[in-house]
């Protein structure tokens, strides 16, 4: 089985309204791309927030970090300007995820209040549109604890399971494989950034071939603070 | 920019002294996959050990946890027999990255000694084998703190950059991105996964149209502790 990421170029500037899904549809001709059964439409929140109207005013440092406290549950770590929080939906990242860049000067944009609906909702209109069964992953950028560099993750999906659970399998020697939870929806979210790149504007990807599906929540890959031991 | 990822197949249980090079390029041959200039061939940690001759026996669950503390450089947190501590290299994961799954019953897989340089002499063999320009990643699966599931991560790099740079390059609003260094091995990683699963004896992939070169190491991905909230 191999697979293949498809970047889809040519979305527009998205404002307050507007229809991602539609968005998408058009940029699907655009970029010549017909979509098939099975396959993992992955968007950058920023898309999803902007058209649920999550931007708002921060006209300096201040009033940014005071929205970041706002968005945030609760708050792990504070250095400087950074802080490391709980969002709503309970992903721990920096500053709940609130951020300026790829957004108009003077203005930040917040995480949708609940990407897995927001995905559910772009891939109901989705498969009405093209008449596919499809999934839809919603992503954002986040650093990690320990390694260097961000990462793209799920932040809501529809249509996939969240966490793949081998357990009960066997491996190679016919062992019971033990621990294998697999968070695929994070290894589709980072394999799509690989087309989407940082600096291009390209909100949104194809992965093709995956053959999977199923009912997850991104929110299933929130580790409960109990079993978390760097809390 | 599309990019397609390839699993490489049929290839063999591997014994200390493998060439990993050789079985990768007799692997190819069974999946009818030529490389080309670009192409990164991203490969799993386990077969590049077990070549390397990184085996030990583990009769039982102490014996494991002994090997785990021996391989550790420094230790972070304890629970039950799970240890979360860093490696020679400088990664952070569980058990310093001696592992069970997928080996011999009463033995265990610890890491490369230097995955980077493992990377770079599989890299050589293969540029040689084939007369194409490569790079190649060495993964290993890891948890994360926070969020469940795990993902594929590099822990040896040879011809790509671990970290892509886009400071100073703007935004869609031609804002400068302020902290956007892209860990573009690990997403590398977690994508060739997609093709891999853990139960399917996947050691292998090619990871094809991402049109990069350079030269990192994959030690570069470690935070600094000084810069680390969660030491």
């Amino acid at each position: 089985m191999s697979i293949q990421i498809h970047p889809i170029r040519e979305i527009p500037e998205v404002s307050q309204g507007d229809d991602v899904a539609a968005l998408i549809v058009n940029g699907l001709a655009s970029t010549n791309l017909d979509l098939v059964d099975r396959d993992v439409i992955v968007v950058t929140h920023k898309v999803v927030s902007k058209a649920e109207g999550r931007i708002e005013p921060a006209a300096d440092d201040r009033a940014y970090r005071k929205l970041a406290e706002r968005e945030a549950r609760s708050i792990l770590r504070r250095r400087g300007d950074l802080l490391i929080a709980q969002t709503a939906q309970g992903f721990i990242c920096a500053n709940a995820g609130v951020d300026r860049s790829n957004v108009e000067k003077g203005s930040a944009v917040l995480l949708p209040v609940d990407a897995d609906r927001s995905a559910h909702g772009i891939r109901m209109r989705l498969e009405q549109a093209t008449g596919t069964s499809l999934a839809v992953v919603v992503t954002d950028t986040f650093g990690r604890p320990w390694r260097r560099g961000l990462v793209d993750v799920a932040i809501g999906v529809s249509g996939l399971p969240a966490v793949l659970d081998l357990r009960g399998q066997t491996d190679a020697q016919g062992r019971e494989m033990h621990v294998t939870e697999i968070a695929i929806v994070d290894e589709i979210a980072a394999a799509a950034d690989l087309v989407m790149g940082k600096a291009d504007s390209v909100p949104a990807a194809v992965v093709r071939g995956l053959g999977l599906s199923g009912e997850g929540r991104a929110t299933d890959l929130v580790r409960p603070a109990e079993e978390d031991l760097f809390r």
